[in-house]
C-alpha cells in the first residue's frame, strides 16, 4: 500500500487532513513509478493544505495508526474555496524519488534505478506514478533529497529573470531575499549579470546574503531603510520588484522609493510623477495581512500578482527546457537547497510541527520523506 | 497685456497661486493665438494648483488687482515635488478659444474667428499660442464652453475602450460612474455595443445613469453592493475597471468580486484562485486615504496607474487622429460636458472658490473663463 497526504475542506466550514492508504500506482506504457523519498513544503503548498482554516485552533483526533487533523474555517472564507468543498485532495507540488517501477516503452524503462525530480502534484505519497516528459533526471551523484527542490524555487529565479527581460527592465529588487528562493536568484544574478536588490528583514539575513556574494543588500528594519533603498536603486537602476511579503506598507515603500530614485534622476518636473514605469509583483504572501497603498509615485506604477504556472503557460516549450536543463546541471551549486527538518507523513499532520513548518520564515525550512517511518 | 494663472511651491514649504502679467503672445508661422473662454478644472489639474499643499489652510493675501494665495506643505511631502521647488508654473491642460491672431502659413490663417479646443497646458491664460498641429476645429455651432473639455475627459473615454481591447477584455467597470467622463463612457459604450458596469455612491447618481440609459449600475452605499457587483459581473463579464476614487478598498472589492464572479462560472478548484486576470487601473484619487488589498482573489491580478499621456504617448497618429475626429464631430452629443459654475481667473486662487472646486465631487465641475472680469 501507498500511504498519501489529504487535505479536504468539508461544507461543515472545518478543514481536515488525514493520511489515505491507496494501492501502489502501476505505470501505464509511458509512465514510471517513484518511491517518493524527499518533498519540500513551499509557500505555495500551503495554501491548499491549509486553505483558510484557523491551524493555531487544530484538533488531533483519528488513532495512532490513522491520524487526523481538523481545523474551523470561518464562515466569511468558504466562498473563496467553494470549488474545492468536500473534495479530498492530495497534496505537494514537487518531489523527488527513486524510479522502482517502469512501463514498457524504452524511455520509461531507461530510468529504472534513476533519481527523478517531478513537480506532478500529489508528491506527499509514499509512491506516485509519473509520464516519463514530467520527470527531470538526475545525475548520478545526486540524492532524492538534494533534488526535491528541482521545479518551484529553481524555475522561479530563472523566471522572475526572464519576466525582467521579457518586461523591459534591466535589474531587479527582491524581498525575503535570503530565502532558499532569494540564494538562488542571487546566484542567478551573479552568473548573468543582473544587479539585484535584496530585501532582508535581520542583521544575520544580511550576513547570510553577504556571504555568497550578494552586492545591494537592504535591511527593512533599519532606521535607514528608505534611505539605504533609493541609493540601491538609483546604483542599479532596478524598476521591477519581487516581492514574497505582499502584507503591510513594503510593496508601497518599494514603489516609493523606486519614484525617489527616478526623480532624483529626471531634470522635468512632470504632474504625474516619473514617466519610469514602476512594478512590483506580489509571488507570496507570507504577510497575510492587508497591503496598504499611498499612491506617491505618480501614475506609472503597477502591483500585481505573479505566479510561476502563470509564466510557464506563456512560455513555449523550447524555453521551459532550455530552463529545465540548466537546473539539472547546477542543482548541487547554484540551485542547491537547504532545508532544518525532514519530517514524516504522520510529523506532517501533527498539530505541533504545522504550527512550526506554517510558520514560513526564512531558515526554517521543512522537507517531507514520505518513505520515513 | 495677458493675465495668467501661477502656481509655485518655494523651497519654504509654501504653496503659492498667483496670477502673473504677461505679453499677449506672438504667433510664429505656423501659429495661432487663442483668446481663452472656457478651461475646466478637471482633477488632473488640481495636482499641479494644489500640489500637495494644505488648502484648507490656504490664506489670501497680496491686493485686490493682485491676489496672491498661500498654504502650507508638509516637510515630509517635500521630496514629492522637488523637481519643481521654486519654480513659477502655468496651469490649466486643456480649454478652447477663439482664434485672434494667426501666422503666415495658410493653416494658420484659415483658423481665424474659429472657435478651437487644445490640450496645451496653460491654458488658465487670458491668451495662448499654440501651433495649428495642437488644435481641433470646431464645427461653427459650437462655443468655446461647449469645446472647452475636448482632450481629457472624451479621450480618456475613448482610451478606456481602446485599452479594453487592446488588454483582452471584453467589458468594462467604472467608478464615480456618474461623472461627467462617466457620462461619456455609457454614451461611448452603449454606441459601440460595450458591456459597462457603472459604480456610483448615491441613489441619486443611480437616477442620472438610469435616464442616460445605462444598464449595469451597482450603488457602493447599498448594503448589496458586493452581490450586486458580482451580479453585473456575471452578466457582462467584466474583468477591467477604471477606478477615479484610488483610496480605501473599493479597488480591492472590485477585484473580490470579479474572483467571485469568475468562480462562480469555474468548475475546477485551482489553488491560485481563478486563471482570469483580474485588473484596476486607478486613474485618480478622489479619496486620498492609503488603498487597502486583503489580496483575498488568487494570484491573476493587478493594479496600477493609468494615465490617458501614456497611452497616446504608446498610440500611433492614425489612432489618435482617429478618436480626436470622433470626439469634434460629437462634442455636442456623446461629448457634452456640464459645469455648475463659470468663474474667473481671480475667482479661481479664491480661498473660499479653491474648497469648493477642490473637493472634486459629482455634479460640482468647474469651467474658468480666464476672459471672464
Amino acid at each position: 500500500m501507498s500511504v498519501q497526504l489529504r487535505s479536504e475542506i468539508k461544507s461543515n466550514n472545518t478543514l481536515t487532513l488525514s493520511l489515505a492508504q491507496v494501492s501502489i500506482p502501476e505505470p501505464a506504457e509511458d509512465e514510471i513509478v517513484i518511491r517518493v523519498e524527499a518533498a519540500p513544503i513551499n509557500p505555495s503548498d500551503i495554501g491548499l493544505l491549509f486553505g483558510p482554516a484557523h491551524m493555531n485552533a487544530s484538533q488531533l483526533t483519528g488513532s495512532t495508526q490513522q491520524p487526523v487533523v481538523t481545523a474551523p474555517v470561518n464562515e466569511d472564507s468558504m466562498a473563496s474555496v467553494s470549488s474545492r468543498i468536500d473534495q479530498s485532495m492530495v497534496a505537494g507540488n514537487e518531489g523527488a524519488g527513486v524510479v522502482v517501477a517502469a512501463g514498457s516503452s524504452e524511455n520509461a524503462q531507461a530510468l529504472l534505478g534513476k533519481v527523478v525530480a517531478a513537480a506532478g502534484g500529489g508528491m506527499y505519497s509514499q509512491y506516485r506514478a509519473l509520464t516519463v516528459i514530467q520527470c527531470m533526471v538526475m545525475p548520478d551523484n545526486v540524492t532524492p533529497a538534494q533534488a526535491a527542490s528541482s521545479f518551484v524555487n529553481p524555475l522561479t529565479a530563472l523566471a522572475m529573470t526572464e519576466t525582467m527581460r521579457k518586461e523591459g527592465h534591466t535589474a531587479l529588487v527582491h524581498t525575503a531575499a535570503a530565502s532558499n528562493l532569494g540564494q538562488m536568484l542571487n546566484k542567478v544574478c551573479l552568473a548573468d549579470g543582473i544587479q539585484l536588490v535584496n530585501i532582508v528583514r535581520s542583521a544575520q539575513q544580511v550576513e547570510i546574503l553577504r556571504d555568497i556574494g550578494a552586492q545591494y543588500i537592504v535591511n527593512s528594519s533599519s532606521d535607514n531603510f528608505h534611505i539605504d533603498l533609493v541609493s540601491a536603486l538609483l546604483a542599479t537602476g532596478a524598476t521591477l520588484a519581487f516581492d514574497a511579503i505582499g502584507g503591510g506598507a513594503l510593496a508601497n515603500d518599494i514603489l516609493a522609493a523606486m519614484e525617489s530614485a527616478a526623480n532624483q534622476s529626471a531634470s522635468d518636473f512632470s504632474r504625474y510623477g516619473s514617466t519610469i514605469h514602476k512594478q512590483v509583483y506580489m509571488y507570496g504572501g507570507l504577510d497575510k495581512n492587508t497591503s496598504t497603498l499611498n499612491r506617491n509615485y505618480g501614475m506609472a506604477w503597477g502591483i500585481g500578482g505573479w505566479l510561476l504556472t502563470a509564466f510557464l503557460q506563456k512560455s513555449d516549450t523550447s524555453k521551459i527546457n532550455e530552463l529545465q536543463n540548466r537546473v539539472a546541471q547546477e542543482i548541487l551549486t547554484t540551485f542547491e537547497s537547504k532545508y532544518n527538518n525532514e519530517i514524516s507523513l504522520s510529523q506532517a499532520i501533527h498539530p505541533e510541527t504545522i504550527l512550526q513548518y506554517g510558520k514560513q520564515t526564512t531558515g526554517n525550512k521543512y522537507l517531507i520523506n514520505p518513505n520515513k517511518i
